[in-house]
Formats: C-alpha cells, structure tokens, sequence
C-alpha cells in the first residue's frame, strides 16, 4: 500500500507520544512505572510473545485481568498485529465467561491469577482454546489449564524477540471485539476497527477541544480509569491518554481505598466511572482528609444524579456526563458548558444532562415510524445515532444487527428529548421507561427528586405491571446510615412537584420499599430488570 | 452506502455546530452577522446556485475573493455538491493566475469586482470557463465576461433553490485544489480529498487539545484569519472553526486598519499568519492603543523571529509556530511547549522552534539515502513526512509527483534537526541554504542575530555563488524609520558569537545591504530567490 493511501491503524496513535518525546509515564498502582520507550518497548514484546504463539492476522486473543499497563499494553500489541482483542467481562457468571469466550472464537488467553477460580470452573467449555499467559503482580508463575500453559508475562517479555515492525493492512481490519448483556437473552459481540478506533479517539479529542467551560483536559494531565478497561475500551481513555502523551495510573483491582491514595499521590486529574462508584470514592472515609479539588471527572453508564453532582462540586470537582454504550465505541455525547446557554441556574442540570452530540456524531430523536422529532426538549422519542465509530453489527447475529441498524441509523434503545441548546436528555432505557395512564414517567427525575431527601443515600424508580394503567412507578430507597424518612414523606416530595405543575399526578410512586442496598449490574449500573423481577411480585399496585 | 459504512464528508463537519446549537457567529468585516443555521441556509442556497450553473460531481469551480463569509460558504458548498473548489492565489501574475485556472479545468468562476481587471486581461486564455459569479461587497451587480456572466452572489443566492440534501459519495474524493508556486517551473497543482481535510480538522483539533502551556483553544475563541483563504486553506483553520462552532470574523481585503479594528471590537482571540504580518501589525499606529492581552496566533510561512517573537509576548500575545505547505495541507507541526521540558530560558527559543509533529503526523529527518537520522539536535537532513492528510501528488505531473513522494515519503524540501525534546529545528529551505566552505550555514540564526540589533527591522541572509567556497552569506537589512547602522556593527554581532565558538567563521556575512523594503513572495514570505537575483550580481564576495 503506498505511503499516500495512509491508513487509520492503532500502531500510529503510539507513534506521537514517541516523536513528541512525551516525559510522562505509565504508573502501575504508584509501585511500577514505565516511560512512553519502555511502553512501546513493552508493545514490540509482546508482539513477539504472540507471534511465538501462533497468532496471526484474525487471531482473536482474549484477557481477563483489572485495570494495568498490560491491559494497555494488549490495548496496542494484540490490533497492531492484526489480532482481534476480546476483553472479557470478568464480572459476568462463568457461564456467560466461557460463552463469550467460545462465542469469539478466542485461541490465547491473557489470564490474571485473581481469575483461576473461574477458569478451572470453565476451562471444559473452552475447546477453542489454545495457550494460557498467566498475569500475576507478584511476579510468581502459577501452572493453569495443563498443556495450553505457556508462562508468565513478564518471564515471557523478558525472554521476548521483539517484533522489529509491526507489520500494514487495511485499516478496516477489526481490532477489537467484546459482549453486552442486554435486558433479554444471551450476550451479544460487539467489534470495532482499526479505523474506527482511531477515529474514536481524534473525534472524543475534538469534542474535548471545544470544552471552554468544564472538561479542560490537556497532556499535562494525569488520566487514571475508574472503568473497567474490558468495558468499552475504558470509554476509550487509554488510547487517547497514549496519543497525547499523557501521564497514565492503573489502579488494579479497584478499592476506594487503593484509588484515593493514588489519587493524592499520583495527582491524578482526569478519571471516568459510574455514579455509584464516584458515590462510594466520596463518601470512603479515607476521601475526607484528601484534596480533590480539580479532578475531572466524567459520569457515564447511568444519569448522574443532581445531588451527586453538587456534593461532587463541593469537593472542588469538575463533574460532568458522558454518554454512550458497548456499540458506539462509545462516546456519543459529552455534557459540556456553553458560554451563550449556561448560567448559575442551570451549571448542575446541564452537566447532568447527557450533553451535546460529540464532534462528527449525529444524534436523532426518532418517533415510531423513524420520524425525526424537533429539538424543542419535549418532544421524547428513542435516540438512534450515527458516527463514524459505531459496531457494524452484532457478532454472528444478522437477525439482530439488522434491528440495531434498521432505517439506516443505529438504535440505542434510549428514549430521550433533545432541547433547544442542543443538550440530549435521555427519560429512560427503552426497557425500563415508566408508561402510565398514556403518559411516559422518567424515572430518572423521580430518582433526582428523592434524592432530594437528606436522608436518602440511594434510590431506584422502576415500573411495575399493572392491569388499569399499565405500569405504575414504585421506588426503592437507600438510606444513609442514621438516616430517617416515611413512605409518605417521600411520596409528599413528589407530591410537591405535582401540585407545582411540574410533573403528572401519575408520577407519584405508588409505593417505596426501603432496602439495604441496590441491584447492580456487572459493571455497576442499577439493575432494573432484576429489581422489577424482586419487587414487580411484592409490590402493592393498588393505585 | 449503508450508514455503517460512514465516510468522512465535509457536509459533516458542518452538522456538529448545528446539532451543537452554536449560538456564535460568522461576520463579516463587523458589518455583517450570519448565525450558524443562517450560514448553513447560505450554503444550501450555495448549492443550488451550482447545480443551476450545472455544475455536477467533479465540476471545478474556482474562486477569487478576499476573506470573506463568502469564501467560507464555498469551503463547504462546493465540495459538498461533489466539486472541487479551485482557491486561486490573486497575488500570482495575471499570466500564472489564467495558466493556473485553466490547468485546473474550472468552468465556474466566483470573482470579487476588485479582480475584473486582472480578469480582463486574461478573459481570452480562459477557454473552457462557462459561468462567472460576481461577488461585490456593496451588492452592485457589474457584468463580466459576455455571455459568461451568471449574476450577483447576493441576489442569485436570494433567488436560489436551496439544495435539500448534499449527495453521499466516496470520502476520496477530490474536494479542493489549489497551485504552488516552487522555486522553478510552473506552478504545480495539489489536490485534497474529503477524507484529507475531515482529517486535517481532527488531527489538528486533537493537537490542540494536547496544549496545556500556549496555544489553549476552545469553542469560546473568536477567529480571524491573517492568511489568505486562498492559501492552503488558510491553513485548514476555516473548517476547525466552523467544527468547533467559534465565532468567526472575516476581514476582507487585507489593511492593518481594519484588522486592528476588528481585533478589537469583535474580541479575536486566535489567528494565524506569516511573521511581515505580524510585524505590519504590532508596529501600525493603531496598535499602540489597543488592547491585545491573551491573542493567540500561530506563525506559518517563514520562521518566527525570536525578536518578533519577544516583541509579541511584551504586547501579551501567545505568539508559536505552525509548520506546513501546500503538499501537507498544510499543518505538521506546532511549536507546543512542553511541561517537562519547557524553562523560561527555552521558552521563546522553543515557541519560535519549527514545533512538536502534530497527532499522527510522523516527520523524519533523513540523509540523501533516505537513512532516517537520530532526534539528537545535531543530524541535519532533509525533512520527510507521512500523515492522513498529504497531497497524493501533482495535477497532471506524475514526474513532479514520483519525485514528491519518493522512497514512500513526502520531500518538504526543507533541512532541519529534529532535538532530543522532539522538537523540529528548520534550518533553511533546502534550495535557500547556505553552503560554504563544506559546511551548512543557518540563514535564520544569522538573521535571528541581526534581528536583536535595536536598529534593525527586518533582514534576510542569503547565499550568493562564490567560486572558492560554494557560497557566501550576504546579509539585506531594513533600518527602523530612525534606526542608525553600520554594516561593520552588524558583522560584529556576528563575529562575536562566532568568537564566542557558536558559530563557524563562515557564517560572517561577506556584506550588509542596507534596503528600502524587502521582497516578498505572493504570501508575504522572503523571497530569497529574487533576492539572489538582484542581490547576487551586486554583492560583493571577496572572503
């Protein structure tokens, strides 16, 4: 292929941070830390450790280990080879583990040593398999999986032949590959290419150029992930953090306790999670006697409530919404301010919005028949998108790539208004939005409004089948250790808001269940569907 | 093309201001004011003006006008209908500007009533044109060009179908092209494709985002160009601005008056241009009374000064450079300053270093056998480079473009160092420097010696043929208006550093010329080649 026909490949985003001889590093949990040339030193290592393995162009190479500079280091050697990484949801039953696996057509597998329980629990069901790397922190070998056993990773890059070029292809070579659980039936293969990752990371760079308000992010950053990095490429963080150079920490397994010392230590200032993890950063003990005045924070996978975001604020944060999911890659909207549309007002309920369609995303508010709706923030439809680094399809499953892509755009299953700043505000998954009486209840801003409540810690809205209206909201709730409150003084709470106009009558919960804790999904978002299937048969739908 | 399928097209750098709901503007001279949908209006209006002419994909359409919202919409229509804009370079003889738009086969041509009578003159070398579009800033239709003349902008675009939808194609291609005037021949045309400049937009975009010490821009900056649009496409900043959703500002024909005007009362925040310009500014009465605190603007074209550079930052400026030409579309690199590497020492030395390669863009330095040579500051060579965003070679001159593109990177031409910070040093253009004595001769440390005379204002050093030693170093000097110096001053300015071991002593000029003015090429950068051919029968050289 000649120099003019430049592809988008992984192994040019590595490039830049070694031409502009970035001083920073790659800092693991503050006891390793590695300069931009051992990364890449790391990189071409590996390189060859995989091609000692047999892997060649379409191989797919599978890890399970926590957030680290192997993770990042697979991130880049694994696609630049030609091979496909599948990151594994570790937090999903072994089951559905060695189902994705099997389901990806996996042959090697990068495994941690935290992760051998499972392994030993599935290994029979992995017949594709062909060679195990063990990952351990301490350095010691531990034999898995007989014969596929092929070493331990730093024994095995020390013994490497580095890879001296790693080699060109078309940049639509799929680079990576992972599996969303859905509200229904088995996990489904997402995958993306070469091309669009690299455009994933130029796009989110842009759309962070624009930030003049909030999210000011630049290389003298020092970025650490609170995502999981086998979710959706960390949001897609790592590839950006390495283009530019930034200063990197990997936390490992994630403890509060472990993540607020580096935080301090590290002065870390850019991070990304869920709003229940930043919920138990703050409220650690350890959080109180710690500076944190300054880090950015992005919120994603679930709204981030009002309340969070203003005890957030109090501590000096700068937090704001990300919005995306597994098929997008994911990053399809940021909640940035704008100078001409943000006042004191409205700073908390615009960063916790889902924020303006990032640079070259396409966001649309579709009716039932693919109308577009209007912008005028209350017409509500499902948001379907169009990027240039959404997934093609679902991995072996023509049946349901065609339904995510039908009419030409991408269907989130989100139902959302978009308003007259530009400013995306999603109502509810598709799944879980609240129908009653005719009329749609976002769930979320009962969620914002019991939140309210001083006493509340956490709370969750889900509707319940009911014969007369349909569904009918109930609430569960979370208090906070010394925490007091009725049934009715939180449904007066709503009350208010209806008597105000604001909201529907319909949207008084019908009843609130006070529990110990939440359902949560695998990566930490409220798990609605479990929590209808628990309180959809106690629930007293007797409006 | 199926939407997963999604191909980089300007029409989608237009939609991200819009989804944004950018509440900026575009104006024009402070006269006149277009929000972003109105702009787009205009541009879909733009469109059906050329369908009308028949235009139709591949049609060149060329345009010859100052920098104007005019411009800017024909950046975006044409290319989106299919076209290619041809962006005529006025500053070129009549003969080249008739040689250059008929090269391009343009049959539609946009022109601005203050170039009919270069217009007039070549009317008959112009065969194949078919349309000419009158641009007039008061609104008065003059007729041009017989049979060919089509109307006025303003009412054809009042009178226009506005196009419903933009076509979808293949994101290669051409969208713009535009000619270089090298240092022999004729000019060459280069050629960019919608894939080429959506890329330009975000690697330059993300190589912003990588400022954390200058250069800091966001979607809250106001934009004003100092480089003709005619020129590289004003160095791709028209297309990041209306991305980004700034505030625009367009000045028109170019007076230092009305720029300092507008600099002022549209609060510019960041613009770019060749160092004369700056300097025009900076010393205009005008300027002494303004405000210029927090001005960002990029170098490009020739070397910064450091004098000027020092000069700029006493006023408050953010004054770096931006390297790039034609080929590259232009930008490789911005002289970015690094945390880790950036003293108060280095700090002027490196905003006027030639700049850290931009995100994705890989530059070598290599010796005449294409041997890639160290970053060390010392391994001088040419500069080679590879990115998205290149010309795949010249219009009609597969000779010219076999030699551009030759061992599989694009020649600049130019000979740097490339330091162990990763900083290019530009040493001279490969045909401008000075080789005596088998040794290379910087003309731009000389010229930069010179500069920090108090007395001069501006100087050019150049190299005249001497039979014993290759070359000689001459040097021509513009005095400020009450500026006093010898020539033997100014040699021993020299001769100092050269007794200091800085320098060879061959680096001491054979001659000081003492000028008027100094020429200029057609985009106000040295133009060393009439220089020597003035200055080498003159000159004196007896070392």
């Amino acid at each position: 292929m000649p120099a003019q026909d430049y592809q988008l490949l992984i192994k040019n985003l590595l490039k830049t941070p070694l031409a502009q001889a970035s001083g920073k590093q790659i800092v693991y949990r503050g006891e390793r830390r590695f300069s931009y040339p051992e990364l890449a030193e790391r990189i071409h290592r590996l390189g060859g450790i995989l091609g000692h393995l047999g892997a060649v162009h379409g191989t797919r190479v599978a890890v399970m280990d926590w957030d680290s500079n192997r993770y990042l280091e697979t991130y880049f050697a694994v696609p630049m080879l030609g091979c496909a990484l599948m990151m594994v949801n570790i937090r999903l039953s072994p089951e559905q583990i060695a189902y994705t696996i099997d389901h990806a057509e996996a042959e090697i597998l990068f495994i941690n040593k935290d992760f051998y329980p499972v392994f030993k629990q599935i290994h029979h069901k992995l017949p594709r398999l062909r060679h195990i790397v063990c990952l351990a922190d301490d350095g010691e070998a531990e034999v898995i999986g007989g014969p596929l056993y092929s070493g331990e990773y730093e024994a095995l890059l020390a013994a490497a032949t580095p890879v001296a070029e790693f080699p060109d292809f078309d940049e639509h070579t799929i680079a990576t590959t992972f599996y969303t659980t859905g509200t229904t039936g088995l996990p489904k293969g997402v995958y993306f290419t070469h091309r669009q990752l690299v455009l994933h990371s130029l796009t989110l760079m842009s759309t962070f150029l624009m930030a003049g308000l909030n999210g000011r992010i630049s290389r003298e950053d020092v970025y650490l992930p609170l995502t999981p990095m086998f979710h959706v490429h960390a949001w897609g963080f790592p590839y950006v953090a390495t283009l530019m150079g930034m200063q990197q920490v990997y936390p490992g397994r994630f403890l509060p306790s472990t993540v607020l010392k580096l935080l301090a230590t590290e002065g870390v200032t850019i991070s990304h999670c869920v709003p229940t993890i930043l919920h138990m950063i703050l409220t650690a003990p350890e959080a109180q006697s710690i500076d944190l005045k300054g880090w950015k924070v992005i919120i994603g996978g679930s709204a981030l409530p009002q309340s969070l975001c203003r005890a957030a604020m109090a501590r000096g944060l700068d937090v704001f919404t990300g919005y995306g999911m597994s098929e997008t890659c994911p990053i399809l909207s940021l909640a940035l301010l704008k100078q001409e549309s943000v006042t004191e007002e409205n700073d908390v309920a615009t960063r916790c919005s889902t924020g303006l369609p990032a640079a070259l995303a396409e966001i649309a508010i579709v009716d039932e028949e693919m109308n577009i709706l209007p912008h005028d923030g209350q017409s509500v439809g499902e948001i379907v998108a169009r990027s240039p680094s959404l997934t093609a399809g679902y991995t072996k499953n023509p049946e349901a790539s065609e339904t995510l892509w039908h009419g030409g755009w991408l269907h989130t299953g989100d139902i959302g208004a978009i308003d007259p700043n530009g400013y995306l505000h999603i109502m509810d998954r598709s799944k879980d939005v609240i129908k009653t009486g005719g009329e749609w209840i976002s769930s979320l801003t009962l969620e914002n409004i019991l939140l309210h409540h001083p006493s509340v810690s956490e709370c969750a809205v889900i509707g319940i089948e009911n014969a007369r209206w349909g569904e009918r909201p109930i609430a569960i709730v979370v208090l906070k250790p010394d925490g007091e409150a009725s049934e009715e003084e939180l449904k007066d709470l709503v009350r208010k808001r209806v008597d105000a106009g604001e909201l529907s009558r319909y949207a008084i919960p019908d009843q609130v269940i006070f529990a110990q804790e939440l359902e949560k999904t695998s990566v930490g978002k409220l798990d609605k569907k479990r929590m209808r299937a628990i309180y959809g048969v106690t629930a007293n739908s007797a409006a």
